[in-house]
This record gives C-alpha cells, sequence and structure tokens, in this order.
C-alpha cells in the first residue's frame, strides 16, 4: 500500500540539562530544539457501503481493508459466515487529481440473512426503545452470540503463556514499531501460538480486522482462540470477540465495568491488566490453568499478600 | 451519581519467584492466585436524542452527561453557542426495576441554526459524495472551523509549562487513581493553570466533556488555551479542539498521520509524545517558546545529537 506510515517534519524540544542559567528571576532552565523527520501512523476514513448504500465511516490505518469491513459487519451482527459476504470491491472513488482513494467499500451481503440496519454503527445497542441501560444493550448483544458451549473441550490456557501473550504482540508490530502510535490485536491459539496480528491507529479496528480475517478464512466461530489487545477492554471490545466466539479477551489495560458485566454473561474469559509478572482474571477463570503440572491445588497461597497493580 | 466506578471481584495470578519447581520436563514455574476486590471505571450507553429523534449512542462514564451531549454537538459542528441550545433532559427511561437510568438525554436545540444531520454521528466527515478521503475530510472541517485569528496575541506557551502538563493532568486524575483505567483531557491556560478535567473510558468523551463545559460557561472559541490529552491524537481529537477554537492539542501519545495535516491546515499547535524531559511538535511551533530570557535564539543547538523517542 504504501500508505500504512507516513513520513513528517517535526520540531523536537527536549531539556538541555548540562546547561542550566541563572537569571534575574531564578533558575531558568535551557531547552533546546532539533529538525527531524518523524514516522506517522497514517490514518485515513473509510466508508463501508452496502448495496450501494452508505452504511458507515470509520477512522483507520489503510491496509486489511477487507478484513476491516468483514469483522465490523461481524461485529454488528450482520455476518457469521463468508458465505454470507457475496462481494467487497473497492468504490471507484478518486481524489482532486483522479486517483483512487480506496477509501469505499461497497459490500454484497445475502439479502435473506442481512438484515441491514438503517443509519449505521452502534445500533446494536440500541434496541430499548427508552429507558437505555446497560442491561438491555447486554440482551441485545446476547441474542446474537453464537453458542460457545459444544464445540469440544474449549480453550485451556497456562498462566506462564497468558503472561508472555502482550510482549509477544509487542515483538511483532511492525507499525508500531516505526511509530510508536498504533494499536494491535492478536490472536493466539492454546499453545501461544500467534495465528494474525493486525494494527491500527483505531483500536476497535484492529479487532475488526482480525476478526475479518477469521471471516474470509472460514475460521469462525474462533473457538480455542485468546484475543490479546494492546490497549484496554470497552465493552465493544467484549462484544467483538464473544460475536466471534473467541473464548478469552486479554488486555493490557483495565476494564471497564459494563466489558466486565459482558464477558461475565457471554461466557468469555476477561484479563486486564496483563503486564508479564501478573494478571487479573475478571471472568470465568476455569480456562486459566495457574500451575502446570503442580499436584495441590489447595497447597498454595492460602496467605493474602500485597500485590500492586 | 455513584456510577461513576464500580467493584467488581477479581482473581489475580502472579508469578511466585520464591518457589520454582522442577518437574520431569523441566523447571516449571509457580503462579499464585488471589482474589481481591478491584474497582473499574463504570462504562454507560447514552443516549441523545434531538427534538426527541434518537441522534447517536455512545458508551461512556456517567457523570458530566449534560457537558458530554454539548460537546459532542460543538464537535458535529451544530453548535458554537450556549444560545444554540435551548435545553437539555434527561428523558424518563427506566429499567426493569422501574429506576431512572440517567442513559437518555433529549436537547432542544435553536431550528434556525441547527441542520440536524440524518443518520448520527460521523456525518461532519461524509461530505464527497464518492472518492472520500483525507483531503475531502479536512475540507469539510476546515468550513466549520472557527476564525482562530484576529482574537488578540494569541496563546504562547514555554515548553517548561508545556511539558510539566502530562504530569499535572496525572496528578488531578481522580477516577484513574482508583482504577488505572481512563482517559483524560485538561484544559490549561498559556501559564500552565489547569481550567477543566475531564475523565471517561473513551478518550473522545473526554474531549468532548471539557469543550461541552466551555460552551455551557459560555466560554467559547477557547482562545488561549491549550488541551493536553493522556492518550494519542486522533484526526477526531484535533477536529474536536480546533472546532472548539482551542489553539494548542498536546499528547502524550502519538499522533496520526492526518491529525497531523488537520492541524497544519486549522492553525493548531499539535504536540505528542509528551513525556515530562521532550516532546515532538508537529505545526505551528512559533507558539512555545523554548528557553524563557534567552538572548539568542541561534546560538543553541547547533548540532544535532541522538534523541531516543
Amino acid at each position: 500500500m504504501g500508505r500504512i506510515t507516513q513520513r513528517k517534519q517535526v520540531t523536537r524540544v527536549y531539556r538541555d540539562g548540562q546547561s542550566s542559567h541563572t537569571t534575574a528571576e531564578g533558575s531558568a532552565e535551557r531547552f533546546a530544539l532539533r529538525t527531524k523527520q518523524d514516522v506517522l501512523a497514517a490514518e485515513e476514513p473509510l466508508e463501508i457501503r452496502l448495496g450501494g448504500e452508505s452504511f458507515t465511516v470509520t477512522m483507520r490505518t489503510p491496509g486489511n481493508d477487507f478484513e476491516l469491513v468483514a469483522g465490523f459487519l461481524v461485529a454488528e451482527g450482520m455476518l457469521s459466515s463468508a458465505q454470507d459476504l457475496h462481494s467487497m470491491r473497492y468504490c471507484a472513488g478518486t481524489d482532486e487529481l483522479g486517483n483512487q482513494t480506496y477509501n469505499v467499500i461497497d459490500c454484497a451481503v445475502d439479502p435473506q440473512r442481512v438484515q441491514p440496519v438503517a443509519g449505521g454503527r452502534r445500533h446494536v445497542l440500541t434496541t430499548s426503545a427508552c429507558g437505555i441501560c446497560g442491561t438491555a444493550s447486554i440482551d441485545a448483544v446476547e441474542k446474537t452470540l453464537p453458542a460457545a458451549s459444544g464445540r469440544g473441550p474449549g480453550l485451556s490456557i497456562t498462566a506462564e503463556t497468558m503472561l508472555q501473550l502482550p510482549d509477544t504482540l509487542r515483538e511483532h508490530q511492525k507499525i508500531f514499531a516505526k511509530t510508536g502510535g498504533v494499536h494491535a490485536a492478536g490472536l493466539f491459539d492454546a499453545g501461544g501460538t500467534l495465528m494474525c496480528l493486525r494494527e491500527d491507529v483505531g483500536r476497535h479496528n484492529a479487532v475488526d480486522k482480525v476478526v475479518g480475517w477469521a471471516l474470509l478464512e472460514d475460521q469462525l466461530p474462533l473457538a480455542g482462540t485468546v484475543l490479546q489487545v494492546s490497549g484496554r477492554a470497552s465493552f465493544e471490545l467484549v462484544q467483538k470477540a464473544a460475536l466471534a466466539g473467541i473464548e478469552m479477551l486479554s488486555a493490557v489495560g483495565a476494564p471497564s465495568s459494563l466489558a466486565v458485566d459482558l464477558a461475565e454473561r457471554a461466557g468469555l474469559t476477561l484479563v486486564g491488566f496483563s503486564r508479564g509478572h501478573s494478571a487479573n482474571i475478571y471472568t470465568h477463570s476455569h480456562r486459566i490453568k495457574a500451575r502446570l503440572d503442580w499436584p495441590s491445588q489447595e497447597a498454595v497461597s492460602a496467605a493474602p499478600r500485597p500485590s500492586p497493580r
């Protein structure tokens, strides 16, 4: 694409420690300026159309756009398999110089199975006529969840593997390494093997791209997998993971209260503050094996200890 | 409100360093589990209605809801002063127990000045019929920008003051201190005095709340001010700051390419990676004075030096 990152000139200002300076007003610290080239993560709008009608616009990092669109439609409850998605193509949008922008995608979906919702995204949440509340939103999501049970033994992951996921994610973030400015979502199997990693300026987009990859690879629902994300765990990320059939969502940052509520109801294992040496398990901890090959579960850690978060 | 944070039970898993254990398969690290109470940032949906019609739903941390709505409508280009906003009230939404949810707000805006856009948010970006691209989006924003010039001398801030803003922001983040899981936006004057700070699980919401506060206090446009945010600088945050007449946006994280493009065009000073000892200035650096009381601007930092970001 060539549009995933962009170079910009930047003025860097920094404390110049070696040259403090005293004036009549007292000590005035000295600063220095330097001009350099900086690499930024690209951000451009993507318009998603359904059968030629504008559905939504999202700001995203270009790249893996078809995955983004497919994953977004899964999260809206409009797709659950690749068979429902008849076609996707870049619309003939051009900029003022006549160049294709690659910023409009038109989709054809199965009209028998898909009921487009008027007015664009977030309408999964607005089912109650008035009195909208977290409970109503969760109810709406629950109705469209895939059956998480009855698909074999399910996910079982060791604490050691789980705690390594953030480091593995970071090591594979190519755009972050250049820019320091994008979110990532990585799909892992129970052994900690990375199946798919996507980056984007928007953390929701990174998850949509991973889910869209799975849909296009005909791997939905994603039983037996863990989704590791670089930021916090919001309601919408839990929703996206659950709708894709992912069994565990692990975040480097904090979850919100509604994220925990939905994960509890949806049967998803939700992990937050995963920082290498420790993590918080908010829901459905049975999928995490804390001590491999250790005979007695009861003998350990009877005494509470202080644990900084 | 009592709903800004919520308590949840959490299982904490952590490496138990003192008790490594060797099995037939080799060294297996031991982990310990502990159950504790955790404080989470609340997240609930807020439905915004205009004249009784549903306009959008956003997930937010409850609190300062009227500010959030007012600031959101400023960012949509639908309000520029408190006079345009006739009324806001919580709609009589109730949950299944009959309790008011405080999750629906109905607004009455001046019909002469406000043209509601069908289909909800983000439509500021969708003005070009096809061929949507960054340039078209920027053009759309530029049309609604307040005149940034001709409002007196304008913002002038020292590098020292600018570099202290992230620490000041963090010190005043009450919800973050409890939960470790929210974004913040703080409005400062040129002397580094905090004028308004708002927190939210959504970083866009935190900015909307600050701008809405200013609208309700009849302080728009916000000439002479700096907005410091806890995360990255996206296109939408630059858009929100510029529409409110803020002269400088400073982010702890990275900006996106489109954020820099819009800031350049909108006359906004954009700062990223502001980390106490250094920061990157992407646009309009003239508002930042690098060395207070220092006689010669030319004498310093002629030689480039390595500077890790």
